[in-house]
């Protein structure tokens, strides 16, 4: 099974973390950018490189065995710093922050650079698709148990521009441990894929599983 | 339309380039690891912090104004470096390295690490859903015109573990300028994830069309 980890840390503890590394991974988000886009010489990327290869060496001198995993705070909250679409830790990631409405539709907004391309100009196929799958998979989930996608289509209507961007899920049907949901990702000129999706209760998370 | 640009620089050229930029892509890519599980104390951090700044300003000193785009070259190789799943020169690419057997199977095998993380210790499903998206379409490819995806969708048959992976795609059937095609990725034990899409020849570069 998944290992959900529960941390006894505090409110306070959770602030300083963030406070450290969150502007690490954001310094590293503009480093990637830097990396795609950079016309530098030889002598200049020699000494990017070797900079970069030493800031390496210094975080790796104490770090986790694995991978961040998600961690659940006493408090009930959950940390998924580590996540490929929302880890604020994760330079990866872009990252998209989440909110709901009234009405229980999930929604973001977001912008999207170089890293994201797959035709010139234009956000990669799969990157809508990973973003889309992500935020489908949290309009799905009840804010305490995360849902994993069963099955997910899209339907790319236009390629979609890099830039700013807009995201938006809701459920649209529970059906005992399958949730459906429905969304889209929009470009500033309007709807660029669809997405529809089954999300499924891991059998942990249910009524006496383990 | 999409800008596809022609440059006119040779072998040599490519290959000067290649070892210029793909090391430094290759050092990024171990620091946004490192990003995700450093533990390091807050001295420490400000140290890297202050060293990947001082690199992303010296990269940007000499930069494109937008994205890397696709290259054409004189001899019709395409350099997709910045891409966001093969791109050797973008840091978020693991970068997949796409091979094609005689029987019309396109296939790779490649690592994810923390950097590609959803639940905990296992790939995000939204990225095994980009890492499909870009090898049915380059399955459902002629090697020449890019086709992008119209429609394609997802079946998880387990959660995906992080570590040393295997996809493969092969085009099932063409309908005019409809490519159909289907695979799956895998984990060291067995199929996790299976895909089958439609693959659309963009309409500039059909017959006389721009």
């Amino acid at each position: 099974m998944l290992d959900f980890t529960l941390e006894n840390i505090s409110a306070e503890d959770v602030e300083r973390l963030r406070a450290l590394y969150e502007p690490l991974a954001q310094s590293v988000r503009e480093l990637i950018d830097a990396t795609v886009r950079t016309q530098a010489d030889a002598a200049t990327v020699a000494a990017a490189k070797s900079e970069i290869d030493s800031a390496t060496a210094r975080l790796r001198q104490k770090q986790l065995d694995g991978s961040f995993g998600v961690r659940y705070l006493a408090s009930g909250e959950r940390l998924a710093w580590g996540n490929a679409v929302i880890g604020i830790r994760n330079p990866i990631a872009p990252p998209l922050e989440i909110h709901h409405d009234a009405n229980g539709k999930s929604f973001c907004d977001f912008h999207l650079g170089a890293a994201y391309e797959g035709p010139p100009g234009h956000v990669h196929g799969g990157v809508a698709a990973l973003i889309l799958d992500h935020l489908l998979g949290e309009a799905a989930s009840d804010g305490i148990n995360p849902r994993l996608t069963g099955t997910i289509s899209f339907r790319y209507v236009r390629a979609t521009r890099l830039g700013h961007l807009h995201a938006e899920a809701m459920t649209t049907r529970i059906d005992g441990v399958k949730t459906f949901a429905a969304g889209h990702l929009a470009d500033q000129e309007g709807v660029t894929v669809e997405a529809e999706g089954v999300f499924i209760l891991p059998r942990w998370a249910r009524d006496g599983g383990d």
